[in-house]
């Protein structure tokens, strides 16, 4: 298991900021994300984007969601101890992902707090800012996130 | 092109509430997404699923999301009038989507008001949830959305 950024709830700092990831958007693969979940004329073809509204190929949104994902688990979410998150907030799609961007994160941690409930872990929220090439802000949102705590050991 | 639930700005009005959709979520499609978008145990596949901390095999929660946006596009964006969306906010992951749940789709238009600077449009904002096919909300979401007006004719 490829080790990562943090390991446990205690490695969660607020005010952390971390970098990482380069992904490279394809034509390919823009048009075969949206043909399965995004059929718009401006995200599955050329040809249907150049007669459509928007007058070019663009990723849709929930493909650039899904492709800073890949990034954050890659990157940052630790196996043995995130747990699936509650919610994401205030997804802003500012610039769009085109074919041949290559794509970036930053994380920024916003809060940590133990969990009233549960003692074994701990809540808190992340920044995600998502890069391109020319180092413009392409997508943002705010996520929850729980992760265990480190085991006491035994 | 398939006729849709609206096809002009002028056609959304606030209180409108409208029901669609029936996607069957296949073990092999959940465990496609997530090997592309987010290999997580808990995603990725049966076996690794188990081991996990969730225990169980649930679809990713981006995946969720792709799929109602496959729902949306399919029934209610008019592809001659939907512009692309700047935003999405309280994205609410409340109940797992396991393999086999059918999903479903309700969207209710919360308010709508001309653009202010483009007199061609209208900005709205939708309440979107998803349903499993106990009834039970999966999934929440609040998306703002843009529309040409009717053309006027020449």
């Amino acid at each position: 298991m490829k080790k990562k950024i943090v390991s446990y709830f205690e490695d969660v700092v607020p005010g952390m900021s971390v970098e990482f990831g380069r992904y490279r958007m394809s034509e390919e693969e823009i048009m075969t994300f949206a043909r399965a979940y995004d059929p718009q004329p401006f995200h599955t073809g050329r040809e249907s984007a150049r007669n459509s509204v928007v007058g070019e190929l663009i990723a849709s949104g929930w493909h650039t969601c899904a492709v800073a994902m890949r990034m954050i688990v890659d990157h940052f979410n630790p196996a043995e101890s995130i747990l699936a998150s509650p919610g994401v907030d205030e997804i802003r799609w500012l610039v769009p992902v085109r074919p041949g961007d290559e794509l970036s994160v930053r994380l920024t941690i916003l809060d940590a707090r133990e969990s009233q409930s549960k003692p074994d872990r701990g809540i808190f929220r992340i920044r995600t800012e998502v890069f391109n090439q020319n180092r413009e802000i392409v997508l943002t949102f705010t996520s929850v996130n729980i992760m265990r705590k480190r085991p006491v050991p035994a």
